[in-house]
């Protein structure tokens, strides 16, 4: 199944979902599929980058081990990041009155059909 | 309530939860409680503060507006932190096989308290 549709299946299937990505942990998107223009995923999608590297490192020298997932709540969205390998993770946007935890199961869902391609 | 009650009140009440703070964005805990010495909360502060103050720069920048929330799924444990005011913040540390969304709640319920002791 090819990447975009993979995102797409997601986005399609959690209320209030705006859009998905494969990003690489240089910040650079292998694929997105977004329902809106509003929102700036490119620059969004640097941004969030840097600072999975950046909670990599603290819970690292936290010694809480490897970051699997992360879940930041901001007043206009909800972004969750998923790590997919080593070089590359999964982004899921919903706004703030979406079905986040739908979109938490099928992002999961998602990382086995996402890693076949890989 | 003293914070530190506060913050008692949290862990004790979530099951697998392992310590809760109260942390300036500068990294300074103001208050902490702890049930295991297993965690080295002091180091872990620290980054998470970094981390924090990063994540807000990335949220600006991506016009989603303020972070109200952010929660890091590592392999040996799950934080939560919740912002308080421009200078403080709380976190929450929960095993990976305790109760997220019993601590989440807490988390939130928790806020208006410690603001009342500010």
């Amino acid at each position: 199944m090819p990447f975009a549709d993979i995102l797409k299946d997601v986005v399609h299937g959690t209320d209030g979902a705006v859009g998905a990505l494969v990003v690489g942990v240089d910040g650079i998107p292998v694929e997105e599929y977004a329902l809106t223009n509003d929102l700036d995923l490119q620059s969004m999608t640097v941004e969030y980058a840097t600072l999975l590297k950046e909670i990599e490192k603290g819970s690292q020298s936290a010694q809480l081990g490897s970051t699997k997932e992360v879940t930041v709540m901001a007043d206009k969205a909800l972004v969750m990041l998923r790590r997919l390998t080593d070089e590359y993770f999964m982004v899921l946007i919903i706004k703030p009155d979406g079905n986040f935890g739908k979109g938490r199961f099928l992002l999961r869902m998602s990382v086995p059909k996402l890693l076949k391609e890989f």
